[in-house]
């Protein structure tokens, strides 16, 4: 894009509430090879995390929130990069007045462990081989990602955390923070999540997993230097679409039309909803690692809160306030697995809110929902922030 | 299988109230080349239909029922073909004193159009080069299934059909039973399907047939005599077993239990769910065809039975009578588009019975709530019976 559309297209940005332009930075850790160890016994090391920061610390550096994002996003939560036209993937949440308010708020948004988008993943140049790692890449789990983070964190000197926030795989994040980090959480707003992965959510992974895996340009993983492993993980990317819109919402969005008017056309995507899957399809393998949507996923499906022991022991020693939000529609993660959060908070007496949001947009709608959203999440921050920080740092 | 089990099998399969051994038979028609005019205006011919029959016909040739298979289904609807140790897929529903009555009833169950098990399709031998049809064959629609099957009835010398049942796309045959021939069809019973396809239902499918066509070995359709067209389809299959299941009956039925205990293994399937799906998707690539997966998937995208008119249009000539079922945790055909038949009937005057079984199975519960569903359709055939038949014919 040329410069003459950004600085229009920020313009118009800036009058929305955008914070404008943004950089995404780098902080790397775990420098002595192998440094890091996971949550399975391996090592790893160095380790990079992409992030990005909007709004300032304050003095008493207790107004950091940590936005921790779903499978396919990154550190690029809000604002514009330098030459973009579509602004970070929650740029509606982020800014000046806005949910996270970033003129009282430090937002920090960091990409995920074994991503594609800056930090280090399956992608990433392995130090022991000067290749990338491929299927080198140790498993990884939603606590490494979490761990990981708390270099960055401690890097970024920031003890304690307002609150912890995310939907989907951010709000499994943000979960394990609470479970693993109780005295530097002091809030968490789990957002369409769940506390373990379902047989459901593991079958659907596991059949995108698969479609990228029969992929014959896959070549298991070592695919770096030649052809894109396209088709397979399109085909992932469109299951992963149909599970995070609804039944009712494509029915709204798409009906039975047809894309030109053509119909019997042997097999090709006729229908406007399968021009959808397939143009979403197509663009996701040209911004995303076929070997880190495997890992990410594979994360996914090990994910259990209890690990082995009960929820009530990893609940009893969190403090944290807990903002709970699910979506009527969402069948990929069901209200009811919000509900199990809830029921596991009051057991364990953590003061808790649980909001079902009537929304038709399916997993989609913690992108969507941002009126109803803004105004949970607003009215929640605000309680957390004045009730253990004091009044007098409201303003800031 | 030996002759030796088969005869155990036969034998408790006897006292189970099995009919025994059955064997499929074969029906050519439209024997002048291209002589059936199918839907789209394209010509076809010969046409094989391969179906089965059981019980047999009265004098007043009244007792006939149509039963009509889903998707992967075939004619062998029940008893056992020599040397086979299962059933045919609807055994429990068929025999004597089972909800089709083979004591009462002439059964007949006849695979579709397109398929691959007996009946010509994509897989069989285009006459006009003696070579397979692959993508040659013409695309095919639910109507054109049922043209056919109304060719089999003539032959069978069945003016008028008792009853047309199927669950899934053999509910969407029956209602199109109803529309296409309402003279010759005296009672429907669409079970656990729709009206017309929805964008999510379309979205299914296009997924399915985009993991067959982006496998190599699929070569265009043109794998005929060439290495199998598998690894796409299992796939596709497993996308389907996900849809047929629920969201319960997976948690039920696998939780998140590790098959042999290993865990951390590089993306090979090691919860119990992950290794159902890879069964049932290795198993499903011996026993049908790629191609036909594509033509039948996109016959049911099709199906719209209104087709330009509107509902009532098509409805008002009906005399049949409905009895329509549909279970509460099938969210591939969820409950509501039953509800939609029951509208219509209703609006045009068809007497119409709607039953929502309580069922944790999902969209399998067609095939697994035998006990609800032969209460529902016992009761419902001897009305139908007995009302337009007479009661003299009750006891044939």
């Amino acid at each position: 894009m040329s410069g003459i559309i950004d600085l229009e297209v920020l313009e118009k940005a800036r009058h929305s509430g955008s914070i404008g332009f943004v950089e995404t930075r780098y902080f790397t850790f775990a420098t002595s090879l192998n440094e890091f160890i996971l949550d399975s016994g391996e090592k790893l090391g160095p380790i990079t995390l992409a992030y990005e920061t909007y709004g300032k610390i304050n003095n008493q550096r207790s107004n950091a929130i940590l936005i921790l994002h779903a499978l396919s996003g990154d550190a690029h939560a809000a604002g514009f990069h330098n030459g973009d036209i579509k602004p970070g993937w929650w740029d509606e949440m982020i800014g000046s007045g806005k949910a996270f308010d970033t003129d009282k708020y430090f937002v920090i948004c960091s990409n995920v462990l074994g991503g594609c988008k800056g930090s280090t993943g399956p992608s990433s140049i392995n130090p022991m081989t000067t290749k990338q790692y491929g299927l080198d890449f140790p498993i990884i789990t939603i606590k490494d990602m979490v761990n990981a983070q708390r270099h960055l964190m401690d890097h970024l000197g920031i003890e304690k955390l307002l609150c912890v926030v995310g939907g989907s795989m951010g709000g499994m994040q943000a979960l394990q923070w609470a479970a693993s980090y109780p005295e530097r959480v002091r809030s968490v707003i789990p957002i369409a999540t769940t506390l373990k992965h379902s047989p459901q959510q593991i079958a659907f992974n596991e059949v995108g997993r698969q479609a990228i895996m029969v992929d014959p340009d896959w070549r298991g993983g070592n695919y770096y230097g030649s052809a894109l492993a396209a088709k397979g993980l399109a085909v992932a990317r469109m299951i992963g679409h149909i599970t995070y819109m609804s039944d009712i919402s494509m029915s709204e969005k798409f009906g039975r039309r047809f894309k030109n008017g053509k119909i019997h056309s042997k097999f090709g995507a006729e229908f406007e909803v399968e021009r959808y899957l397939h143009y979403h399809g197509d663009n996701f393998v040209r911004r995303f690692d076929a070997n880190s949507y495997l890992y990410i996923t594979k994360a996914l499906d090990y994910f259990d809160l209890s690990n082995g022991r009960t929820l009530y022991e990893v609940f009893k020693g969190i403090k944290a306030k807990f903002l709970i939000i699910a979506f009527k529609s969402d069948w990929l993660y069901p209200a009811y697995q919000s509900k199990e959060i809830l029921k596991v908070c009051k057991l364990a007496g953590i003061e808790a809110t649980y909001c079902e949001i009537n929304s038709s947009y399916g997993h989609d709608a913690f992108l969507l929902e941002i009126e109803e959203e803004t105004h949970l999440i607003k009215h929640f921050l605000k309680k957390v922030f004045n009730g253990n920080a004091g009044a007098e740092n409201y303003g800031i």
